[in-house]
């Protein structure tokens, strides 16, 4: 007779690229998404949560670097009798999702709208070592007003977040530049063929990496990259170049001298002056309120999403080295972007909307405070209340349910009780600061034995209950004392 | 010639079913969520976010009333060369993912193993009103122990974080039952045809709408519905359908009285005689902790899931009538379900890992508090500062700037400033309790005014400035007395 076919055993893992967050992981980052919420809602900002699901229609081809429509996102067609559904999509960023929400709602939203949004985001691109597909963005966006003002206080609110969700002043810059003020400098240098436009872009690009000399060959003739191999230049003349270096390497020691560096760079251009002009409104209103260069400073080597943005662009640096995994120094870098993008409602609309905001990195900035010892990676596990008796669970749930009462985390341990050493190294594992122990001998006294797990901490795995009773962490307490004497331990323990 | 063809544009709509939430309704919503993680954690249970993306195989089909795989889900396929990639879906709930991340990570974990999760989940159904295809979830379970113990603690857990966000003991109950009882009492019956027991399965399910005498139409010939069709009966006898009967309304006046109820229904099954029992030990450990019949109960007509879970099933109930859309009294009803499920984990190891856990329906929980006006459905805007001379954009950030610092949310309007009355509107819509003014003149004189726009509400819409000011609940105070005025006027508006 032919066996029965077995259904093969789903396999217990995450789709690849996703991962799971456990404990105080999860914690940790809802405490700092709470933190950064009250600073925004200090400034005036509304929380919006808008659905994880968006149709592709609406999401539109927006995810910056992707020039395909749906690339880099997960979308499903709706099933429909004419399989003819909606393609539906995870959102990739939270912008685009207020793009539309913005459009749908205007005529109930106030103008301007300001709003906050945090949650995960979804991108369908390769995963990598620490590069995962679902991650957590915390954005505050103004829309439907022009003004630098709006970004001025966008810069202004990144700089206090960071300090209090504690990144010290001094630890971290904010940087300015404009992306009005390079399309001034294209216009200039007399760009009228977009395809060499386009190039130019992509060297401004590569600034971060190659630097001055390197972007400047890359402008001209071509350059050897560090593999050997020849990377053809745009080709243009040392005078064409001229504009593009001196608006890169235009930072000066104060934000004047950036300023008139800017000006000198964009020669003749409207666009190119406009900008400059911004980036001097925002300059000045920023310090009117106090936020110096120690905290905000105009620079115009920032090139990270000029592409993506239509005027001022943000970008929070932190500026203290950590080591990598491989023990090298290297500088932390960037937790934060955002800038001004003038066409995303129009989309819906057909009217330009004015809009500008800024996108925190979450998960990179948990892991800067973890990098600087200034977040602790684990938290306290409750008291554990061992079971002796299997029995007299109810007197163990009275001891739990008067610790709780008295603010203190506790529990009774629920598995098998019979291997009283399986429940000690279940305590271990969880981390717990205090184990309660009352079999039938202390029931009859009137006592408890409360051990300071935290001092007695090295416990040998196979210590035998009259052992672990002798450590000297291991006080002997009236019943009635059951909650002060714990109080007391965990006071001590800080 | 020819125009060129537009792209259409796009629909500013979320996808159908799913929506958009504004303001409170997000800040109330984390509150509650917060709120609930604080009782959890105090239980020792543990935070985990497991990813939003699960591959279809780890999630399974065990959607609860759904036969067919993938249905209900969102699901797509993950794009790949030969076309084979693995599908991936939304998660539909958090206990599915539970058990995917039990079974990977066991060994790393504690068993018992208590975790709370809150999140949004997905749904593939039809919306209807009021139904919508992403909502939140906020579980806590224990996996890894089979003890009863659990399942008291569930319960009283979930008893106290009702009370812990809002509902009053007398407004709510737990209600507690056994799947282990209803096998018992299938099995008395003699039941050997699978297609039979599932059809009295069916019918227990109908006992909420029908009641006993419909349900014992129901087993025997059948019965006329309300619309005036006639539903086929399971066609058992009076005798055989006895025991349903004795089982679904065997709630006595306590807990003792109910279970020897019970114990009659089950006859000499084993399976029932041990789920009598786990339910008389929940009833003893959570009466000794003081969770009497006001708060949790035995009752055998809880049928809500009896399918779905192995063992103790759990639901708590919103005893208070509200006035539904109609303005009809009608029972809030449920707002959380859980119990026992011992089989999710085995799908993927092989082997039995018993588990318990409850969702609470954070949305109907918060539904139910605005219904009773136990929260507030509007939350204070900021302080408005008004522009009166844009080239002063410095002074009035300057006062938001204070303001901020004294803890007072506050903003500069940043719209067009040129019409006065659109700035009032605007701290209408707001819903501001105080806006600022400084004029040229105020400059001058070194003062501000400070407008009370909740004494004020009722501002004709197209009053003059003039108007505005003569109101008396405006004061004109020194600049330096901005923020004290301000405060006392916030702390006037309670």
């Amino acid at each position: 007779m032919a066996k029965p076919k077995k259904t093969p055993r789903p396999k217990a893992q995450t789709p690849k690229g996703f991962r799971d967050y456990f404990g105080s992981e999860v914690s940790q980052r809802a405490e700092m998404l709470q933190t950064i919420a009250g600073v925004y809602h200090q400034y005036g900002f509304d929380a919006l949560e808008s659905s994880a699901v968006e149709t592709v229609e609406a999401l539109g081809k927006f995810l910056p670097d992707v020039d395909r429509p749906n690339e880099g996102v997960f979308a499903w067609q709706e099933a429909d009798e004419d399989d003819n559904g909606d393609w539906l999509a995870l959102r990739y960023d939270l912008t685009a999702p207020l793009a539309r929400v913005y459009a749908q709602h205007r005529n109930d939203l106030p103008t301007p709208y300001r709003r906050y949004a945090m949650g995960p985001v979804w991108r369908n691109e390769k995963p990598g070592p620490g590069r995962f597909r679902q991650f957590y963005q915390c954005d505050a966006d103004t829309v439907g007003t022009a003004s630098p003002a709006a970004d001025a206080e966008i810069c202004a609110m990144l700089s206090d977040t960071l300090e209090k969700v504690g990144i010290p002043r001094g630890d971290y810059l904010v940087r300015v530049n404009n992306r009005k003020v390079l399309n001034g400098v294209l216009e200039t240098m007399g760009l009228n063929d977009d395809s060499q436009r386009d190039a130019v872009l992509r060297t401004i690009d590569k600034f971060d990496k190659v630097g001055e000399s390197g972007v400047r060959e890359l402008l001209g003739k071509g350059r050897l990259d560090a593999s050997g191999a020849y990377i053809d230049g745009v080709g243009l003349s040392d005078d064409q170049a001229g504009p593009v270096l001196a608006f890169l390497t235009s930072k000066g020691a104060g934000a004047a001298t950036t300023l008139a560096n800017l000006r000198a760079a964009i020669g003749a251009s409207t666009i190119g002056a406009e900008g400059v002009q911004e980036l001097e409104t925002i300059a000045d209103l920023l310090n009117a309120q106090g936020y110096g260069p120690d905290r905000i400073e105009i620079d115009p080597s920032v090139v990270r999403g000029l592409g993506y943005y239509t005027g001022p662009v943000f970008e929070a640096e932190l500026t203290f080295e950590i080591l990598d995994e491989k023990g090298r120094k290297r500088q932390f870098g960037s937790v934060a972007g955002g800038g001004r993008y003038d066409d995303l409602v129009k989309r819906f609309t057909g009217q330009s909307v004015p809009a500008t905001g800024v996108s925190i990195g979450v998960d990179r900035l948990l892991a800067a405070l973890h990098a600087k010892g200034r977040m602790d990676g684990t938290t306290q596990g409750p008291v554990v209340v061992t079971v002796m008796d299997r029995d007299r669970m109810a007197d163990y749930q009275a001891m739990v349910g008067e610790l709780r009462r008295a603010g203190i985390r506790a529990e009774v341990y629920l598995g098998n009780p019979k291997n009283f050493g399986n429940q000690l190294k279940y305590a271990d594992k969880r981390g717990s600061p205090v184990a309660i122990i009352e079999g039938g001998d202390e029931k009859t006294q009137g006592v408890v034995q409360i051990k300071d797990l935290i001092l007695g901490a090295k416990i040998a795995e196979n210590a035998t209950l009259e052992e672990w009773k002798a450590r000297p962490s291991q006080f002997e307490v009236p019943r009635a004392d059951l909650v002060s004497k714990v109080r007391e331990i965990l006071d001590g323990q800080g």
